[in-house]
């Protein structure tokens, strides 16, 4: 239970120290000679100059006749001129220009005569209706600096400037070792304690995507030796070296001592959150980087050290990002250790742009995958207010009116909206997040939300919503929109071993409940008052959360007894099922956005045959007439 | 010299017609299930659901020891407990939970006692530092819906919920038909007459950019019948059709017969420049769309007209450009005719953008490859003033300010001072337009440039560029900073066979000129005023070029006996070059951008010795200092 000091280098510090690293380091690419047609995304490593001018002779740049100009003058519609057949050829558009003919008067502007001789309507300056020589490009000019990233119209201009090889920057191999006892290919069945390696493949994708050529080295396995001879092979093989996880604080924290006795170990640990376990050395003079096992971790790693080492690779300027303006949904609590990148989904209502911080564990890959921005938050900052006015980097397109967020109780069913509005070709992008009834509540009356589930049990009179909204909104400003019928109950293991048939059999069982202010957690505690119950009564109450299938996930995995939630999620987990309640699942809708095309759009889905039937295939939804 | 009539129908109303063209053939992408790990940038045919959770066990979060939560109750630091060997196992991070453990008390806390057992500072509450199933991912799950077009961290997402294999849309296969008896494969060595064949290289490039497949059919010669069996093979073989050229209305007007008699035409020319002759049909349920031979039209077309046709195949909405804000600095003509696509260069001097407009024919491909974005002229409008405000849709980043716009003189120095930048990773764009030394003049007097090229004679005095300084700029705003001496004179065919000494050997010579404003021109007026001749004594005067190396090629083509330009031009031509001028080429400098880095940055490249050895092996130049 040893483990290396972690330093905690700030992260701008870091980067700069890591720049001058690759200097010493001559990290710069070398160049090859490649076949221009295909070379599209390629970078220049020298200036092309064009070898030919384009056109690289004189063509007519019309279909007609050419002619010498001087025997034309005076010709018109007036007074036509007549040419003998020895004073004219006809040309097409591309044609070269017959000897001692310089302009080309167009096929409109002649009529035919006898002996093949020609009437002319007009006259021709010298060079009219003739491309010359070196229109377009001409022989020496520079077709393109060092440093291009050439594009499609590029090779088209270097191939007509007879530039058939260009020179270009090598791309740079960057081996990737996969690291650990406990990690197995793709598949889908691991065994418990084996976790599936997709690091490589998401790093070799982000690797080519910044014009990198990833090298994924076999798996390593936790010995101080193989990894050694692993790791001087790719170094040979490579321009640079990836080893992945490992860097974490625990036995398997080989890379570091490595570098440091092979090498020189410049940087381990760096004040940034996900991220911190880096390290950063050199093994032979090439960048040996070692990369946190979190996948998150990783990718801030990657963004912030892995991209600008390709950058300065290419000598090339990164694209300066263009944060745009946001307010934050929720406080967020940041530590002054570190500076913090966190993970938004950014949704758009009406002009105004707002940030609703993920999930911020290192190991959740999918608050990457739902991220629209990332939140820098500076380490001198120990956190922001709700409400806060933030810049965040866009990490897909924002802005053009066609984001529809949804904020509120979690059902299936929005994803399945979701994807059919894709399936159909709708230009509709559909953010949602679950944060629960209560949460659509407030989401709306803050306007931060199109539209969110609800399905609120008032107590006194067993009926749903309806009391909520004239609670919440005495003076308007939401609708309430009919969605769904579904059925609530409690979701044991197979065959029901416990025996549980109602919530007066859970005393004593192991509980997973929802969040705080979830529709089905409300609902819940009701049917603990009708029992005479008290949270107190249910061990696990507190244990929360935020979704109906991580409840029947929880079931699945023993980790608990019972948990309430819909008919769909227990059939996905092979879970029994105790049906309980009859709720109604609505939607709130901010009336101000009641009209815009993205929640027409939604609700048309909502009430289409197609979603009809996903909702009989999911299970346990009634819909009324 | 018969051709088809070219309609003329409006470029809104053909894209539409196009829509419900491809709308009718159920022009849509099959599926194909791929291995994840190769699935970047791919677009889901269907939804994608975790098939395991993740993580799929209980795993550790930290490195400690798992115990049962309960056991732990009320230890702290100023009382611990005492955990037996039995009551614990060490964990790591990622560790799968033992049996009966639902916590891991974290390393720091723990301190090793004898027997195996441990002492613990800290206690925990049930599921404390575990990674409980599910917690990234619950089986069941949606990932991503359908159209998702995959990242990196989605493919890490889908490998983490087990999903190893996905649906995805397969990409059209667009076949490409060169057509023509005068193309022939890219060399540097083509024969007049011989136009090489770049389109398909430019056009395979931008399918592969939009997802396509691009599948280039052998060259075909002007012959019906050949045409006709390579378009249906090509038909049945592809999912779309290209035919490059033959449908500008020459003899070569192929295309459109062609369709017309194995399918159905739809549109035969599109009020749009350029791009007018484009043809639209269909053979064989499949979309045919025949190109027009110049590059820049059907680069047009190929935008207008096939990227929405692949993303209707995707069933996905084109991002919406963005357009910036940008003042044009020429007048633009343009025809009630059509609407006009104008490629312009894009400079910003401080806040504000100008655009430049480049060479409109459609035959000059570098128009292409210089802009800086796309100016649209709406077919209802006849022009627009120098100065208008005009958008335009950016083809590259703008903004930050790293942009160095040269307006003025040409002279190669600058595109080798851009190329030095490059080489020297310096984070310098240059733009540079050549308008010559009086164009330099007017662009500074409009703050339209931070800089440009002049070489002005005072014919009164001899001297160069400082009385035109104080003429224009009699209360400053511009700063006069010393470029190179270069020699001026005359470029004539090698040996001189016309045994051309100077000046007064022109008159009955054809000549080729530079275009008004130059500082070329202006020398070479001079020279004829000195030497009493005039204009209308050198045959063509009017014959007019924009730089030194287009001289040089006229001259080299045999389109004129001589020119004037620099030396280094008739070097790179093999031109004999009779010595005239010497002449000084100095840069006027925007007073106010004066001490901007992007300004400051040029002149350090002006004056290192990487430039001044350029300067010797370009020849013709003299530096002072």
């Amino acid at each position: 239970m040893k483990h290396d000091y972690l330093q905690n280098t700030p992260l701008s510090e870091a980067k700069k120290s890591f720049i001058s690293i690759l200097n010493s380091l001559s990290f710069y690419a070398e160049s090859e000679k490649i076949p221009t047609a295909l070379a599209d995304g390629r970078i220049l490593s020298e200036a092309a100059y064009a070898a030919i001018s384009a056109p690289h002779y004189n063509a007519s740049a019309m279909d007609g006749i050419a002619v010498a100009a001087e025997v034309t003058y005076g010709a018109s519609e007036v007074s036509p001129k007549i040419l003998t057949s020895a004073q004219y050829a006809v040309v097409d558009t591309g044609d070269p220009m017959p000897q001692g003919a310089d302009a080309v008067i167009m096929v409109e502007d002649v009529r035919e005569e006898a002996d093949g001789a020609v009437k002319i309507l007009a006259a021709v300056h010298p060079w009219q209706n003739v491309r010359q020589v070196g229109e377009d490009l001409c022989m020496g000019d520079m077709i393109a600096p060092t440093g291009t990233c050439l594009t499609p119209a590029l090779l088209g201009a270097l191939l007509a400037g007879g530039v058939t090889e260009v020179s270009v920057k090598k791309q740079p191999r960057i081996g990737i070792i996969p690291t650990g006892d406990e990690i197995v290919p793709p598949t889908n069945t691991p065994k418990p304690g084996e976790i599936i390696e997709f690091n490589s493949v998401i790093f070799s994708a982000m690797l080519r995507r910044w014009d990198a050529q990833p090298i994924v080295h076999p798996i390593v396995r936790d010995n101080r030796e193989d990894l050694r001879e692993a790791v001087l092979q790719a170094v040979r093989e490579n321009d640079a070296v990836l080893i992945l996880a490992g860097s974490s604080a625990g036995r398997d924290d080989l890379t570091a001592d490595l570098v440091r006795s092979n090498g020189t170990l410049h940087l381990h640990g760096i004040a940034v959150k996900p991220g911190k376990p880096a390290v950063i050395g050199e093994i032979g003079e090439k960048p040996v980087l070692g990369l946190p096992g979190y996948p998150v971790s990783a990718m801030v790693v990657m963004e912030q050290f892995v991209k600008p080492m390709i950058d300065h690779f290419y000598k090339r300027t990164a694209h300066a990002e263009q944060d745009v303006d946001a307010i934050i949904t929720k406080k967020i609590v940041s530590s002054l250790k570190y500076k913090e990148f966190i993970r938004v989904s950014v949704g758009e209502i009406g002009e105004k742009r707002y940030a609703v911080p993920l999930a911020r564990g290192a190991g959740v890959i999918t608050s990457v995958t739902k991220a629209g921005g990332i939140l820098e938050i500076a380490q001198d900052l120990e956190g922001l207010e709700a409400g806060s006015a933030v810049k965040i980097r866009p990490l897909n397109e924002t802005g053009g009116g066609n984001t529809l967020v949804i904020t509120g109780s979690h059902d299936p069913l929005i994803d399945e909206a979701a994807d059919l509005a894709k399936r159909q070709g709708l230009n509709l992008r559909i953010v949602s997040s679950h944060v629960g009834s209560m949460g659509a509540i407030q989401a709306i009356r803050a306007g931060q939300a199109h539209l969110g589930g609800i399905h609120l049990l008032d107590e006194a009179t067993g009926e749903y919503n309806e009391s909520y909204v004239k609670k919440y909104f005495p003076d308007g400003g939401a609708v309430l929109q009919k969605g769904v019928g579904r059925v609530q109950g409690l979701m044991v293991a197979k065959v029901n071993p416990l025996q549980i048939k109602d919530v007066r059999d859970l005393p004593g069982r192991r509980f997973v409940n929802r969040q705080r202010g979830a529709g089905t957690r409300i609902l819940f505690d009701y049917l603990l008052k009708q029992n005479d119950l008290t949270p107190a009564d249910i061990p696990g109450y507190d244990n929360e959360k935020y979704t109906h299938t991580a409840v029947a996930a929880t079931v699945a995995a023993g980790n608990a007894d019972a948990g309430m939630g819909i008919f769909s999620a227990a059939k996905i987990y092979g879970l029994d099922f105790i049906p309980l309640y009859n709720e109604e699942y609505d939607f709130l809708v901010n009336e101000q956005t009641m009209n815009t095309p993205v929640v027409q759009q939604f609700f048309s889905i909502l009430h289409s045959k197609a979603f009809l039937e996903r909702l009989e295939a999911l299970g346990g939804y009634r819909v009324e007439g």
